[in-house]
């Protein structure tokens, strides 16, 4: 069968699936997400053996040290995906839920009802627990999914994959609800992101590279998450001591993450006492400063920060500082150079807070707290598909209420329109 | 100035004005909102010497008649332009209301904050007063809008731009805030649906033809409305005479709406007593019928419905009929059939009607009701920029709040993340 004929084929399943999946039952849906733990716990030997074939590609292919880490399924991550199933099911459900109930002038009742987004794409890298990451937020919110996973971890995927179904089918529900991808043909990605009649949004999860070509390519709508170039001002009217202790978890808590702190804005009016002691615990920690001008003065051994610098979202300790002469100065900054992510003040004047709330752009604004809360299970999601950095749909951590959509309701008993 | 390099600079200066109007007060917009009014007002006689140019032109080019009368800006249509810029003015502003205020175990609140999306690209074709339709919605929701109107309006459009300018500037708005592209180049419509450095999301309002090419070719986010193709489902357990007065409606209040029913679905066991009253009464009405074997042997007279026909949105006075043996199968042609836009269950069973409103994939669910209610107004968003057939960020009729996103707020007080 060619690519475009068996992908076809996936893509009307999903969508088959799709229709049924809209009327299951809570019960059965997390009767299913209990029954995949089961299946991965007996399928533990199985999976091991899976995933040795793909660790022995690996290092024949000379793939680096960190890449093949992040294949390896041990002990412990197979815990940790069976935890993450039952977790899944532990959520409450979304779909079904009916808000805003008005009743109109005509006559009828008007509604919102919380329903699934249907058949949802999802291309990953090498990571084999993202299968069941995503497999069970999907079922979790009623949609059929179609799994692409990195060519690196087939054997292992596929291993997940029959767990999966096992679960569905001890369930009773579509065998096709969670489909894995059985072929690493590249053109198989390229007709995911496009069969619009089948897919209704494609979550690509994975570095930048991934998510920008899946993104300029995708006839579907596409959920992003690009960088997150996060910036913390602290104001002239900051208290300095929350100031450090924001500035410091923000930066030094994880620097791989995308909630860290990538560019530090200080007022001018502190800088001089506040960047020096700030400085030293930086250097303490390894972090590398580079700065603007005015910071160099105070800092005198620090590199020149370049243009590019202000664009750049390290995921590293490194840190680049600006002296701003004010707030507005600040936000403008922000607003430009930053990726639309996660940026905080730190000051003790009402006003300005508040104005900053209003004029940041970025889907979490931060008034003195530290970057890091940006996060689904921070933000009481439960759990988290990514986090957009798009605006439309869905904005910040994605949790289970993003991959679903609402249909307007309405109830009558005859009626119908004059004019 | 090439296309490429005068559309960068309308977006750059968009952006540039969004930035300004996300902060810019309720009582500002509505002032310019009421100052465009005004300056409509008093630009009347220039209004219709520059609609002069544009029915001259078209009727060398000898466009239909149907479409120049599109073109024309009577008395009454710019009385209605200015009767819109009031009515919009009047509306609450959706922008800086925040839901959802929780307090985190981490100590810290967190929020929803309403906020506009940035900039706007609308591209539509003849019909003039969309511009203020547009302008005046984009900018309540604190939106940049950057508006493409069709070739055959440029000088109405151009003469409108500048009455929005002047409003914008008598209420110290930013200039910028409402752009209409001057040039009729087909490639500025290309390079607007692509800089998504600028432009956050585009609506086409058009017919399907338009809003499939842009859609082909977006980089950018695409809110689109495409066909509606609606159903009404009579079964077996309805009362026949809200069914008779559901379906008439349905179909005759207008025919070349897109809530319009384009298909009757009719249980076998209702069909002989109830199907030749409703031909009768349509008969009279002028819609013709086709339909399946099955209705053909109660209408002998009427034509075979193919499979083209169950896809069609006819947007006149036609309707296909199909006879179906059970509600479940009612549901299957409605979804594989229909455009997912409005689609009713006539019945008084209360769990058919409570599975039917569940498994009905479409951005608005009837029962009871007449299809003709899936209406901005009827449901009380007070202004409609466009009905969206889309599952993702905006589904059924698109108000002020489907040109807003939503951001995280935090509020802390010197909090960090311990793990």
């Amino acid at each position: 069968m060619s690519i475009d004929a068996y992908m076809k084929e996936v893509g009307q399943q999903a969508r088959s699936a799709s229709r049924k999946l809209a009327s299951v039952s809570t019960e059965e849906k997390n009767q299913a997400l209990c029954a995949m733990a089961d299946a991965l716990e007996a399928a533990r030997p199985l999976l091991k053996v899976e995933n040795a074939k793909d660790i022995e590609a690996g290092h024949a292919k000379g793939l680096d040290a960190a890449l093949l880490d992040r294949l390896e399924l041990t002990d412990a991550r197979i815990d940790s995906m069976i935890e993450g199933l039952n977790q899944v099911a532990a959520l409450p459900d979304p779909i079904g839920e009916i808000t805003d109930m008005v009743y109109r002038p005509s006559g009828i009742h008007l509604g919102k009802m919380r329903v699934p987004l249907g058949v949802i794409g999802i291309i990953y890298e090498s990571r084999p627990n993202v299968t069941i990451d995503a497999a069970s937020l999907c079922l979790k919110s009623g949609n059929a999914a179609i799994l692409r996973g990195g060519s690196e971890a087939y054997y292992s995927n596929q291993a997940i994959a029959h767990a999966v179904k096992l679960g569905l089918k001890k369930a009773h529900l579509p065998e096709y609800a969670v489909q894995v991808i059985n072929t690493t043909d590249r053109d198989a990605v390229g007709k995911l992101i496009s069969m619009s009649e089948f897919v209704d949004v494609i979550v690509p999860r994975g570095g930048k590279g991934l998510i920008t070509r899946i993104s300029n390519d995708a006839r579907v709508p596409v959920i992003k998450h690009l960088d997150g170039n996060c910036h913390v001002y602290v104001d002239d009217q900051a208290d300095l001591d929350k100031a450090y202790a924001i500035a410091m978890n923000a930066k030094t808590r994880r620097y791989g993450v995308c909630n860290a702190m990538e560019s530090l804005l200080l007022h001018k009016d502190i800088a001089d006492i506040f960047l020096p002691k700030l400085a030293a615990a930086f250097g303490e920690k390894g972090v590398e400063l580079v700065g603007c001008a005015e910071t160099q003065k105070i800092l005198s051994g620090i590199g020149l920060a370049t243009e590019e610098d202000w664009y750049t979202e390290y995921l590293g300790p490194k840190l680049s500082v600006k002296i701003v002469s004010s707030m507005n100065e600040a936000i403008e900054h922000i607003n430009k150079y930053g990726s639309h992510h996660t940026d905080a003040i730190v000051s003790q004047d009402y006003s300005k807070t508040r104005l900053f709330m209003t004029a940041v752009d970025s889907s979490s604004v931060m008034i003195n707290a530290s970057t890091a809360f940006a996060d689904g299970f921070e933000y009481g999601l439960g759990a988290e598909i990514g986090i957009s950095t798009d605006k439309i749909h869905a904005r910040g951590p994605v949790g289970l209420e993003g991959l679903t959509s609402q249909k307007y309701v309405v109830m009558g008993d005859g009626h119908t329109r004059d004019n």
